[in-house]
């Protein structure tokens, strides 16, 4: 992770998400911004588990950081002398982890590498186990915060100087181990020296726009407006939306495009009014098991996310309530995918599988 | 306004929106829904003035219906004793509450009725033109639950048995003087023992749809279920819609619609998804003044609205909001409006314009 203190990104990474602290991971407690900013130690497998659960720490990149460390927890924490039980114990922790989150392909893509490392250290002590354990955690740390810096430079490529751009959800700093993936664009935008503004879908039910991407984005000088999701369309009709662009928990193969439920929405508007809609992703994001988006899993969060807020009731008793968490764009209405390894264009089924070569 | 306990909308009438006992106002305060059903009482114009401004009444013909009984409130405090000091008291009464709003076409329509009667009133004593003023605003209020039966009977015959059926905002019993424009049409197909359930939109920011509309047909025992704004293509996106009614705060001459923010985004994802999008209002509010929705007034509210919830603050303080309360739906995005004169079908110039004529 960068922390060479010249480094432009520095002041927008701090504090850091997400870091190891030698025994623990420190992470930024998001459910309390933007009111507060705690710093949460997370010393057990069970911790970091329950941090991903509760969203305190979410975003597909970040989660698939922070399973990792959650993996070194499991390790460190373990009473394990022999291999052979600590690898059984290991797997447990593996599946614990990858049961968190449904949707994100980066969870289980972070995790299938942990479980590479264990493969790889069958029969070594569990100690040299658990130190290649940690190294790979930094590792997938480190390529991250890499990953948003080579996103954030092609789609640097594709925004205009003064562009209003309309962003979804948060796929900033706080939802990757660097500085974001759609926001990581933005940044380096705006440190390449163009005028960029956002516009901020609040992106209910749990408001990652207001409470997150207006918090990061406003905390490192970038012009944000807020708006609720349903203002979207009126906004765009207005001509104040020169571009969208969203990150992605996970793509299928043909480039449909899972992500925070009301994307879907915003990529259908920005066909009506001929708004480039861009999706910004590491290449890990892709899943080319699944050949569309028909096949993702979509998680479901609880009712009471949608029906409390601030842990006061706002709907009636009784009623039902529909609470995907996610949806799916067809990649018909993706302008282009920006990824770390290049920009992609339609037909994806081609560009996609072209980059997953070249990796 | 209906009050025989035979009348199968009386059940969903109680208590009333709002009604007239004898020298105030008493409504449903909407703001405190559905916690708390308190009955507000109204005894001046000051008062009636804040309780539209702060939507403890609101929907196009429930504010119309208020304005009027505000302007009675107006006479019976007035302490003129000539006609002209009254007439000029009463000129004052109409202005102050014709500026609490500016969207809804309906507030001004039946503020214009009440300053027609003034007219007709011109030299009377003023306790003979408080009568007459009085009378009218019952007449507005009566005629307004009238125009609810007549929209929910021709809007029943559009509506399919088992149809489910997506709506935004609340334009129910609580937005009017009856049983509701497009909730209206929905009581109508039920009581007529058609299978009808809803979809609601919660409505950011201030969750008219999950506070009252859930509130409102789950009293009348119609199955509702709950979403966020953001949900609703998802939603569609998996077959569950079979058509979307929503209510008009000000329809211009061409058929554009203005309603609820986020109405226009369930018509541009209706249109995508080949779903049909009515709209339900009184043909009062339609405005042939306006050639077409560009000129219609947008109502913009405070941030606060957006960015705080139940007091808390929930987006960091010093950034932009975007917060219009209204948008416009293009009249080739309506697939019908459903008049209490009959249902009107593109083109609407026309089809509008015969109605006007017919009435």
């Amino acid at each position: 992770m960068p922390n060479d203190t010249t480094d432009w990104t520095a002041g927008i990474l701090d504090p850091p998400t997400l870091e190891w602290r030698g025994d623990h991971v420190a992470m930024i407690d998001q459910t309390l911004l933007p009111g507060e900013l705690v710093i949460l130690e997370v010393r057990t497998v069970e911790g970091m588990a329950e941090a991903i659960g509760a969203l305190r720490i979410r975003g597909a990149p970040a989660i698939g950081v922070a399973a990792a460390y959650g993996v070194v927890l499991g390790a460190l924490r373990s009473q394990a002398a022999e291999p052979d039980a600590f690898r059984a114990k290991m797997a447990e922790v593996i599946a614990r982890l990858r049961a968190t989150r449904p949707t994100a392909v980066n969870l289980s893509w972070a995790l299938d590498r942990m479980a590479g490392v264990l493969d790889r250290q069958a029969g070594a002590p569990p100690q040299q186990a658990g130190e290649a354990l940690l190294a790979e955690a930094r590792e997938v740390h480190r390529e991250d915060a890499g990953l948003c810096r080579r996103i954030g430079k092609h789609g640097d490529e594709l925004t205009p100087d003064g562009a209003r751009v309309l962003t979804h959800c948060n796929a900033g700093r706080l939802a990757t181990g660097g500085i974001g993936t759609a926001l990581g664009v933005i940044y380096t935008a705006h440190h390449s020296g163009k005028r960029v503004s956002v516009y901020a879908d609040e992106t209910r039910p749990l408001l990652q726009g207001a409470r997150l991407t207006a918090w990061e984005l406003s905390r490192a000088g970038i012009p944000v407006t807020l708006l609720c999701d349903n203002a979207a369309g009126r906004l765009m009709s207005e001509g104040k939306v020169d571009l969208a662009l969203v990150g992605a928990d996970r793509i299928a193969a043909n480039g449909d495009v899972a992500n925070k439920i009301g994307t879907y929405q915003v990529a259908v508007l920005c066909r009506r009014h001929e708004i480039p809609f861009y999706v910004a992703a590491p290449f890990s994001t892709l899943d080319l098991s699944l050949p569309d988006g028909g096949t993702i899993p979509i998680e479901k969060r609880g009712a009471e996310e949608i029906v409390e807020i601030c842990g006061r009731r706002l709907a009636p008793p009784g009623i039902d309530v529909f609470s995907p968490a996610f949806d799916v764009t067809p990649a018909n209405l993706v302008t282009a995918i920006i990824t770390d390894r290049g920009v992609c264009r339609p037909p994806y089924g081609e560009s996609l599988s072209r980059l997953a070569v070249s990796g």
